[in-house]
């Protein structure tokens, strides 16, 4: 499967997130993209790190960015936000 | 010069980290490493991105990296955080 399965990273608890990961893979995904903004952009580390580590050892992060996206504010102007991109694959 | 200049994120104003960082550079560091555990991870992100776009074009994000430490506690056992590396390098 090629599809990308990215998933948002908010404000639930961490073990929300592992579970949408798990599922992710267990569905046929090769690769999980954890995308977080702002705040939770630790939570996104928790997250991977706890697929990786305590429930799917043979997933591994391939890729970690960081950058920064600009809001657009609807009463004008422009807001920007740190965001990280942890890409994982589970190993054949 | 090849030293390691390891600058850890804490809880302070993220320009106090952006000024660090700002400072080895212009000290002759050729690599500046920012390091954050737990919570700060995202303070760290603000910090790399605050240097790139803001204050020092010349500067790029060579590597990011993320694992978990193990930190051993006094009463007995081990607790575990999130962490992450982010290397920046000057452009010569």
């Amino acid at each position: 499967m090629s599809q990308e399965n990215a998933i948002l990273i908010g404000k639930k608890p961490p073990m929300n997130y592992v579970l949408a990961c798990l599922t992710a893979f267990h569905e046929g995904a090769d690769e999980v993209v954890i995308k977080a903004r702002g705040r939770p952009i630790s939570t996104a580390v928790d997250v991977a790190e706890m697929v990786r580590r305590k429930f799917m050892p043979s997933a591994s992060i391939s890729e970690v960015t960081i950058g920064t996206e600009e809001i657009q504010l609807r009463e004008g102007g422009v807001k920007r936000t740190s965001s990280i991109t942890i890409k994982m694959r589970r190993k054949k």
